[in-house]
């Protein structure tokens, strides 16, 4: 990766210059959204172990664990590796895994991991034991979306006694994750869904503790529900990771957190007066949720997906259609999914670019 | 990147021993597939230029010049680039760029460049001038997709007209294409649309060769068109990519190339009788169709997605659900931003991992 302007003369790069398209981060909405999080997870006597599937980027790691956050979440083996060797401590891994190849090279991340079967939990072991090290292992619970976890609290401690009894692992606790509570609608059904989740992370933490079997964390929530479960008692610490970045879909869900992504595009075609063609599309932005992103400083105008490079951009006033060549920022519908399109993000003050930081892509 | 059991031991990897989620390309049906369309655009007296930006693969480009390509088309300044430093020949940008900065290492590049406004006439220009380069110039002509190009024959002319004027461009012709063509519906839609395309295309390369101006190419056309525009007299070279790769899309669009590329997943829980969970979703797959992947080789099977790094696969039968740990290839539904999610292509003969290939990514 080259960045010419800034590199050939050691000056400061401006946002203006950067090429396109290109995923920026906006330094001082990151930040404040940090500070605001860590200090209501602090009042509310929670850890915050924040998602790095959001970012996949190490400086954004050590930002978070200088703010205060007991480590970072990571949700596959590149992330787990990519933030390991990047010197980033308190690591969870919350996807249960199922490849004797990926754990062994897992346990020498030392992430703490989750499982939701014995023979998960046997691998683990094998690993371990040849590995010469201890993992601590969080129990995985289906608590609804039977995406995956233990069905039941019976067979939730069925699995934690396997992973007591193995010798070279460490059991923690819960993992409570609800699929959908993130997304939930406001108004009554995201505070019954988190409700529903932590009083079934409660019953199985009672039935596993009546069975002395450690049950120090359980680790959920997400941004969508960061008020409601740091409000709830039986949540240990918060796992949610986009209120850094934030996106469209938190922003239509009454989330306030500030913007911290956006994507930069240019204008490759005008020969038009109601719209102008931008050279970000398919390849540029999420398409998960079904509708395109929104330009950031362009008012009263909207996206179109235009094909893998290119978005139609449609002003109601033709004064203010941008000319060929102009750079418009857009919020992504889904900040997950479009940081996973990048290989770098320019983190800007202003208008000034004050540096580019790798982001690990999906590749192992 | 690394590849552990490969590198670790010198010896064959097997496609049931990479790690998830990869993706793969079945190198008997890419070179099925490649065979067929070049002898077909041969015999209809056509050139190949294929996209690249399906691919973005050095290596695929090699193989598809070997066959006979007279190039390959890119979509953006880093595709350009990354196929100019492969040593790949006969490149054409074809999208219009409007950055003085990018437009002066396209220039670097040696590629065909198209325009579709006089500015940009005018910085290719300057830049090839400040290289002491010549560089081929097509007018991008707009079709009917608005989304870039030329409006009228009467601009295109103009426009033709500038870059003829420049001392350091060089007009060869026009780029014909048709955004909707490629999966416009079968039945008629598709040839009318063709027809209309290159009737179009034909009306302005006659005004422009009244005025003496060079018309020798007219680029357009796609997978999904393949047959109908090798058959009309005024294209010159077909601009097919996807048909090396193929896709759910292009399947349902009723193309009969045989599937190139695969995603590769493992199931990492199976606590249901019904479905498991695999560890690749939305940053796996494209989710442009609006419709997940379909399972390669587990018939009555049907996957969802379940967020960003899970999909759900239902099966019909219990007695064929997939256990923990096993692998499963997936079609992708598109496969342009299905490759574009990927740093590398295990290439597969059979069962076996014959190479592993990069691929590159969004970022300059």
């Amino acid at each position: 990766m080259t960045f010419p302007a800034w590199d050939a003369c050691n000056r400061s790069l401006l946002k203006k210059e950067i090429l396109t398209p290109a995923l920026l981060l906006d330094l001082d909405a990151f930040e404040a959204n940090l500070t605001r999080m860590m200090e209501h997870v602090k009042r509310s006597g929670k850890a915050l172990r924040p998602h790095a599937k959001a970012h996949k980027c190490v400086e954004i790691a050590r930002r978070q664990l200088a703010a205060g956050a007991c480590g970072v979440c990571v949700a596959t083996l590149a992330e787990a590796e990519l933030m390991s060797k990047g010197g980033i401590t308190g690591l969870l891994l919350t996807s249960p895994v199922a490849d004797p190849q990926k754990i062994a090279r897992l346990v020498e991340t030392g992430a703490m991991v989750v499982v939701d079967h014995i023979q998960q939990a046997e691998w683990y072991q094998d690993a371990a034991r040849s590995a010469g090290r201890k993992i601590d292992v969080l129990i995985d619970l289906d608590v609804g979306d039977h995406r995956t976890g233990a069905r039941s609290t019976a067979e939730a401690v069925e699995i934690a006694e396997a992973v007591d009894r193995a010798s070279h692992l460490q059991l923690r606790g819960l993992q409570a994750y609800s699929v959908v509570g993130s997304h939930a609608a406001a108004g009554g059904e995201r505070e019954r869904n988190s409700q529903e989740t932590f009083a079934h992370a409660a019953e199985t933490r009672d039935a596993m503790a009546r069975k002395g079997l450690p049950t120090e964390i359980i680790s959920g929530g997400s941004t969508g529900t960061w008020q409601i479960d740091t409000a709830l008692p039986e949540l240990t610490e918060l796992q949610a990771g986009s209120f850094v970045l934030m996106d469209m879909a938190y922003r239509r869900a009454g989330l306030d957190f500030r913007q911290g992504i956006t994507v930069l595009g240019t204008v490759v075609s005008a020969n038009h007066d109601s719209f102008v063609s931008v050279d970000a599309g398919t390849k540029s932005f999420s398409t998960d949720r079904g509708y395109g992103p929104e330009a950031a400083n362009l008012p009263e105008s909207s996206y179109r997906f235009g094909g893998d490079e290119f978005g139609y951009v449609e002003v109601a006033d033709p004064a203010r259609r941008p000319r060929l060549g102009d750079k418009l920022e857009f919020i992504p519908p889904h900040c997950d999914p479009t940081v996973n399109l990048y290989t770098a993000i320019y983190a800007c003050r202003g208008e000034r670019v004050e540096a580019v930081w790798p982001v690990k892509t999906l590749a192992l």
